[in-house]
């Protein structure tokens, strides 16, 4: 043995050390003990018979949660920033125009993504905690006629909806496509890809999906293909290259990479659970445990920091208690009654505290735990 | 429910209707059921204390298993093909010159992702399944002084070793960084980041680590870093830039994107037992079986195609049965014997078998099995 191999001491002695929680944050979400032992099914290989056709029920699926017949929808073999990462080095090429509608860390990123990709990008911004301006959007539409226009649907650092039905047709009128984040939003709330004429989007499998992070669902409309095709530079990225996944998750089934196996087992068994569920109940199921947080939290004295009529139902964003030393509050709830929740990020840093109410996590007994707990911590 | 919301009718009623397979292919290798177990623990917070700690735990085990101290070392959130985007992506910029030795897919990837990232690439290319030419790479060397050279170790396409110590004094004597691919061979056959010089590499976990397909090893020399941190461009992939993941990986723990926490567990898990069997012993078990599995092999008359003095312990390119249609015998090892083995890619389509041996996989047991199911159905 090399004297330069470090010997290898551990801080965990096995991951069964790792406690339980009740993840109640920004993602992930909880797990359903279904998906988690869908995750342990044994692995076999990615060109399997058997595994082949549970990537065309997982496509098939995805369909389902999307709202959309669009042939080229797959789970990237990345997080939800990779697919971010995938829908714009896809549809984008160095010197496009590309409007992005920023009122957070995740429109921010969009457009840092944009700008990385050769993009000329300009942002319609909104204050942190406010929806973003639908008439300063379609103004910047008309006058710059961006190649591409997105926008995030569920702003997860904010907790704010952006309202999205009814801007295509102004995008595609003026040859646009039109991108949206819905990573936060997909089986959570209502969402529509081809009836409200959505281009592309991607996902994470980690918010009301209640599956593990690992995987972004994505899906492109004929149009946004059709773009993909009449590319004059390779797509930048060998490993997001969708012209090149298209034949592994088609008939072809050409090798690419050694897909994930045992992650998209549990998307799999993920959706499963949202199809007997029903979509509908679904996002009722979300809706009431929002309501029921609403109710509590007023009556702890914590307001919302978002827009009302604009608040998403999975992610409450309120103001950390006055004068307190918010992290210190959340490690104790961490620590003593095993409730994660998150913390403010950017303009929010230290100041709003985010309760994640997603998938598996949205209901009735989530809320009575961390308002039982945060009642007590607050001595209130 | 929206008329366009497709029906959800699965071809696989569950995940457990996926059957048990023996993965003697080119990964996934076999998973041991501990490393299942860790995978299916319940989903954690990235930012939580225990998770957190238990990323140090697997960053301080790839340390081992690389034989590195370099303080860049983690698991990218991907498969072994983001790995290799990632060490080109961060230490390429555009116009920059690149070598790269190619004899197979693996190393025709490499030259194919760093043209994405703008490099000009020279390669110096030995036929399918012999071993590059030292002596023609170190004369590229000198010629072009490449900012980058570029060398799979372990050709999982071809079978075949690269030589790769005792090339990094001349690459770094060019001022190049030394680049080495070690998908297949980390935790399989001895290699040696820091006593061979080699500034980065990437691996997967599907290999021999025995962990499913989803996260990709990475390390970086100082050297590298240095580079890193002089670069005139930002690295064009947000999702897998290292200047932005060592803030999350490093003390720190800015947030960059969610990690695949059961991922991490299981490669937790994985990272255990390579440290409980070690190494040495680890490296000799593969050897074993590879020299058992040669000598069955060599009974039943199937040559390997690969180089003799330059095959791999883990991966064995043979021959297909002459005059055979080798998928339809492929196919009947998997369905009849539970079995995979993989076809030939590229050059050897249709022409050669390869047949992995990795990780779990290593054993005498494996060899017996599908030399025994072989010998059935070739009726020798």
């Amino acid at each position: 043995m090399s004297p330069l191999r470090p010997v290898y001491i551990t801080r965990m002695p096995s991951v069964s050390a790792i406690p339980q929680r009740l993840c109640l944050g920004p993602g992930p979400s909880p797990v359903p003990p279904r998906v988690l032992a869908a995750l342990a099914h044994p692995t076999v290989g990615h060109l399997d018979p058997a595994f082949l056709a549970l990537m065309d029920d997982v496509r098939d699926g995805l369909r389902h949660v999307f709202a959309t017949t669009n042939p080229m929808t797959l789970a990237m073999s990345g997080t939800g920033s990779a697919g971010m990462e995938t829908v714009i080095v896809n549809l984008v090429e160095p010197g496009d125009r590309v409007l992005v509608g920023v009122n957070g860390v995740f429109g921010g990123r969009l457009a840092e993504v944009a700008r990385r990709a050769g993009a000329t990008v300009t942002t319609v911004d909104a204050p942190w905690g406010r929806a973003l301006d639908r008439d300063a959007l379609a103004a910047a539409i008309v006058r710059d006629a961006p190649h591409v226009v997105a926008v995030v649907h569920a702003e997860t650092s904010t907790g704010v909806a952006n309202e999205i039905e009814g801007l295509s047709d102004l995008v595609h009128a003026h040859d646009g496509l039109f991108v949206v984040d819905c990573v936060t939003s997909l089986a959570g709330m209502p969402l529509e890809i081809d009836a409200w004429g959505i281009d592309a989007a991607y996902s994470g499998t980690q918010k009301c999906l209640s599956c593990p992070p690992g995987l972004s669902p994505v899906t492109l409309s004929p149009r946004a293909v059709a773009r993909l095709e009449r590319r004059t530079h390779k797509v930048p990225s060998w490993y997001l290259d969708l012209t090149l996944l298209k034949s592994y998750w088609g008939q072809e089934r050409a090798y690419h990479h050694t897909a994930p196996i045992n992650m998209l087992y549990a998307l799999h068994e993920a959706l499963a659970i949202v199809r007997e569920e029903g979509l509908p109940a679904r996002f009722a199921r979300h809706r009431a445990a929002h309501e029921r947080l609403a109710e509590a939290l007023s009556a702890l004295g914590l307001p919302f920091v978002s827009q009302e009529g604009h608040r998403l139902p999975m992610l409450n964003a309120v103001a950390a208690p006055a004068g307190s030393d918010e992290a210190a509050l959340r490690r104790r709830l961490l620590d003593e009654y095993g409730i994660e929740i998150g913390g403010g990020l950017g303009d929010f840093k230290g100041k709003a505290w985010r309760i994640g109410l997603m998938g598996h996590g949205a209901t009735a007994e989530s809320v009575d735990a961390v308002i039982g707990a945060l009642r007590t911590l607050l001595a209130v």
